[in-house]
This record gives C-alpha cells, structure tokens and sequence, in this order.
C-alpha cells in the first residue's frame, strides 16, 4: 500500500478529482493556502496499491501538466475606465508535485 | 516512531480528539474539505510510537466507526411551507481511513 | 529523498518560509486548525534530499523554538471598561513538531 501527496494547483484540481473517481481511486483532499509565493494549491491524499501508482501518476500528470495558456485580461470589477481593450498574456499554468510515501498499515473502519 | 493520517468524518472529529487527549496523544488537525463528493471530513496526524499504533487505531474505530442512524429532516429555513411532516431517514454515518506510516526522525523544538 | 511535515506555530510561520525560500527550500502550506486546544498552527510539507535534511530542522529549530516572552494584555474590544492598567504576562510562545517521512518517489510535472 502506498501514499501518494499530490500537491496540484486549484484550478485543475476538479478535473483530477473528476478523472481519480471515474478511475476508480478514492482520496482525501486537503484545504491549502499554497506555497509562500503562489497561492491556490490543493493537496490529495490518495491511497492505492503499489501497481498502481504510475498510472495514478499519469492521470496526475495527464490533468496537471505545465502548460502555457494566453489569458485575456478583464477590467476590474467596479472600474470607471469606460473603453477597456486588452491583449492577451502568455501564462504557464497547472504543475504538480507528488511523494509516494510506503504504508505500513492501511484501515478503513 | 509512526505517523498515523487519520481522516474522519467532521461529526465524529471533536469526540476522537477528546479521547486521543484523555489517553495521553497528541496531534494535530488539519483542516479539510473531505471528498469530492462527501463533505465534511477532518484529518488529524497522530505521531506515536510503535507499540501504541494498535492503541490508537482501537480508539478511532470505537469513535468513528460506520453506523446506521435515523435522521429527521429539518424544514428549510426560510421555507415558506408552512406545516410540514417529515419522516426520519435512515444513513449511514462515521468512518474513517487511516494510514500508519514509518517515521525516520521525529523532533520536538 | 524525504518528506519533512513541520507542525509550527502559526505566528512563526511567516518567518520561516522566508527563511526557507531564502535557502532554497521549496515546500507547500496547509492550512490547519491546530491542536484541539492550541489554535493557530500551521504544518508545512517540505520536500528535500536525505543530505539536506539536518539544515531544515536547523532552520526550523531557529526559527520555531520555543521561548518565552512577556505579552501586555490588550483591552478587549467593544469593552466599556474606561481605564485600563494591564500588565505584562509571561507566556511560552513558538515550538514545532517535525516527522520525517522516507518517499519512494518524488516527481514534479
Ligand atoms: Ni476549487
Ligand atoms: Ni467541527
Ligand atoms: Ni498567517
């Protein structure tokens, strides 16, 4: 049995969540506030079989990889600017970071 | 030294915490949002010794354990229905997962 | 590779992921509720080579370490008390709780 800490960003996190179930993984996912620097991080506790592990890994990495996205940015709620034309950003989003940590016991009561 | 994760449902959280303090363990609860689709779980990491792992994964089960009970619906608040009967339910509440896991170094500073 | 899960106070925690970033030392913030009757604690999961793991609990040590510092009690808000001569009480602050946890595999994606 294994423990598998999959620290993922929020906004993927759904979508991980959606994928682990219809997979057949069952987990725990824990509030964050994120790393110092970048909020918005979720962490799954997911527990399986050792055989498992890498393809729970691919679904991770399938969902969560690295990947640039152009954003359009949106005025602020409330402003006054009138006319507002904005140009897309380039923006890497999504990233993971997984341990796998070894069980000595594992229970479900 | 072992570090057991032990993620409970939130109704049974403050009782489990009464009676890990009473037997003398301490730990320390993290805040969680449960499952994706069962809200309300709470997990709490226990560090203890070896010989005192089966010790607390007793005490869990006692608190925790799944039972059946018999809930009576509440009308909405704010509901405008006036009379309503409603009929107890029968659901399944309590249980939790728990992982042991080996600890290399522990401190306390 | 290993998995540092450092319970602190959350008033040191600031400092300590400054001090951690500084150092080159990445981790995640979950956010916790903190013992049953301490508030305010927060657990940081640091991942980290098995050579490096002495710095961080140093760092953690000189950070977190419990002290004791006189605190002037503050009038309570809302109070109607009119003069108020409070004076200073010693109180033990800081501490820190520190597993380290062997990971089989670690992987950023
Ligand atoms: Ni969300
Ligand atoms: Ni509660
Ligand atoms: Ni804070």
């Amino acid at each position: 049995m294994k423990l598998i800490i999959a620290i993922v960003q929020d906004e993927d996190s759904h979508k991980l969540m959606n994928k682990l179930t219809e997979e057949g993984f069952s987990f725990t996912k824990l509030a964050t506030t994120g790393s110092f620097l970048r909020s918005g991080n979720t962490t799954l506790l997911i527990g399986t079989e050792e055989d498992k592990v890498d393809t729970v890994i691919d679904i991770i990495e399938k969902v969560c990889k690295t990947r640039d996205q152009y954003i359009t940015s949106v005025p602020p709620t409330g402003g006054t600017t009138g006319m507002f034309y904005s140009q897309p950003v380039e923006v890497t989003i999504g990233g993971a970071t997984i341990f796998v940590v070894d069980v000595d016991k594992f229970k479900k009561v």
